[in-house]
């Protein structure tokens, strides 16, 4: 009796996510303690201070009133034209660099991130991604027999560790001639960190100083999951207009994903938007990116592709849109203040945080200090190098709390 | 300057949909001339008489009464429990075979033929298909590196060419120790085809004596896309139980889409569900495509997930969504049964239609054909071996008048 059947590429360990698990045990705690007794920092999504999930009223109105066809019907492989139009307005607003832009629908960003990697690499080539990140960009490289190699995300002063970058780019790109670098900035995760604008030309100098010679290929994928929480105006944005004029063997990709910003999670709406000096080159994305596309999902959510279209395109509905939004991106920064505060008080050391839905806490033992929260009610996630807290998921009053809590199970373990 | 920036394994043609840029041209006529001056038959949706889309009403009222949290939360990677106990309901529904069955949600029916491709064969392997497919499967096989080989749908008697199958099949087999074959029945796209449960037999029986030989790996991949509108009742699930008790080196996946059975087209749902009498080989699919889900969409439509369990756990949502389907049915079946009978009157040689969304009209020039067509404002799909109609966008009376147009462009063609 045979007992395997897959490819060898594709045979993987028979084991759960570990997120979900640890959710699920924080909602039973919950269901038996009451939510004043638990805090439950387990899941990436904003959640109210009762702990129920935020679904924006001005997003929700638009699906539910759509007619039925809007929603039934196939959207084109690459995304409605409008659509297309739609969210690379949403993704630049006034910060649109110069250069052919174009964009085909992912569903959410982890499609952009797939196509990117899985177009722009060969097999056995590593992508480069900080020490601290998100995991599935190693799930999507080893799915297609590609690595991550990692750089410091920080130096000794706690900022965008540029030497590390450089050297790690340099080394790969040396070996390989081509390379897929991803930046999940602003709004790390899971830091919470974010370049400002002098970390970001220093990154593009590097990249532009290794564009020099014609042969090698540089493909920036800059993944912008949580741009919608960052800053308090559309400062983060800004750094968008230095992506204008690069050199043609540099391609930059974003992956701009509406789950966060509209609340649309379930709904796998996105974009990989491509940003180049060279119409060919952007001609070239859009078409590769088409072709994965109908060779993986075929085509994307119609119906959460017109809620964006409408949005965006009445200026009566994304102002009401966009207060709404503003509402709770201010919940959530009073919630991470109030993190970071408390964490100052107590001695607790974190990582610098700047913006988004996460902020970590470097440790070693993070799956023991973890299991000791446990005890105490509190569930984040162990990370590698440390624990992540979902301040998105938490209330204020919970936030200042939790840092105590945590600072206390370390002291406990260590 | 450069002018590429791709991996030499993700350059493709720069070229657009042809089945899209032939819809965008008979809507143009039907703005120009009306409805009732132009035959478009070249999407594969259902709609009304009128040419508008159909949107079950029994479909579409579940997921405009869905809570927001419902559509807005993200799904599990391998989709919600209760929904993938929905959907392997959904799919067997008095036929479900004996064996380990285990089920993994998937945008549409397209996604599970990526997973059973991309984690079922090697590099450089060819995917077994009939020479009549669904040309997408090609276009998956060649994303990743492998290729479709074909067999004869048909032999000269108009029956499913076991010969040809197994000839091919043995061929595939002995070069690459493992196989994938996709078998689109019932109710094939693009002819109308549709095995009977002897043919079923005698393709197990080529399977089952090619797996006394414990080294080959065979996966039978059955593509139920149409499966809703076959038959009269249930008989065309029928079947199903014969992949009850397989040898373990045989695995069956069904590719089962929400598509068109639920006419959430646009919604993306659908799951792979695999079928084997060994559990270990059932649970290595079940994390190889949870694994190939994380690494391409992550997960999948929520909202069409809850539409579904919703529907199939409530008996009376049950029967009125069945007998609006059915209703659907009626009128397709009425629609290709006229096409079929004024072809016999005419003398139009077509493939033998059973089921289904489209029927086949062998040619050569089909090119030249379909730009004549156009001229009449009959609008049809090209393929390599014919024409293809889809009865499912056209009226009944449109379907009378239709063979006799083509039959005259074709005698004015050769």
């Amino acid at each position: 009796m045979i007992d395997s059947m897959v490819a060898k590429h594709a045979a993987w360990p028979k084991k759960d996510d570990i997120i979900f698990a640890l959710a699920a045990k924080a909602q039973s705690a919950t269901k038996e303690y009451g939510t004043d007794k638990v805090i439950d920092s387990t899941l990436g999504a904003l959640m109210n201070d009762n702990g129920d999930l935020v679904c924006l009223e001005t997003v929700y109105n638009e699906l539910k009133t759509l007619p039925n066809t809007a929603i039934a019907s196939y959207a084109m492989v690459a995304g409605q034209p409008d659509f297309l139009e739609a969210i690379i307005k949403n993704c630049f607003k006034d910060y649109k660099p110069n250069g052919y832009i174009k964009a085909v629908a992912t569903p959410g960003g982890s499609g952009s991130v797939r196509h990117t990697i899985y177009n722009y690499t060969n097999l056995g080539d590593s992508v480069l991604v900080s020490d601290w990140y998100w995991k599935p960009y190693a799930t999507i490289a080893e799915e297609y027999g590609r690595k991550v190699e990692n750089f410091e995300l920080l130096n000794d002063k706690n900022e965008f560790n540029v030497k590390s970058f450089e050297n790690n780019f340099e080394r790969l790109l040396n070996k390989q001639k081509r390379i897929v670098t991803i930046i999940n900035s602003p709004a790390h995760n899971p830091t919470g960190y974010s370049l400002n604008d002098d970390e970001w030309i220093e990154v593009l100098n590097v990249m532009k100083k290794n564009a020099e010679n014609k042969e090698n290929r540089i493909t920036l994928l800059v993944d912008t999951a949580y741009i919608a929480y960052a800053g308090k105006g559309d400062e983060r944005r800004k750094f968008f207009k230095l992506f204008s004029d690069l050199p043609s063997n540099i391609l930059v990709v974003i992956a701009h994903s509406l789950s966060k910003s509209h609340t649309m999670y379930g709904m796998r709406i996105g974009a990989a938007i491509c940003i180049s000096s060279n119409k060919e080159i952007a001609d070239e994305f859009y078409y590769s990116c088409s072709h994965s596309s109908r060779a993986n999902w075929s085509n994307c959510n119609r119906g959460a592709m017109e809620v964006l279209t409408k949005i965006e395109n009445d200026e009566t509905k994304l102002k009401a849109y966009e207060a709404e939004l503003h509402k709770y991106k201010n919940m959530l920064q009073d919630r991470a203040d109030a993190f970071v505060k408390a964490s100052e008080e107590i001695g607790l050391k974190i990582l610098p945080y700047r913006d988004g839905f996460f902020i970590s806490i470097p440790c070693k033992n993070a799956k023991a200090i973890s299991d000791e929260m446990i005890k105490e009610n509190l569930f984040l996630i162990p990370l590698e190098m440390g624990l992540r807290f979902a301040v998105c998921a938490v209330s204020k009053e919970k936030c200042k709390k939790a840092p105590a809590l945590i600072k206390k199970a370390m002291d406990n373990i260590i």
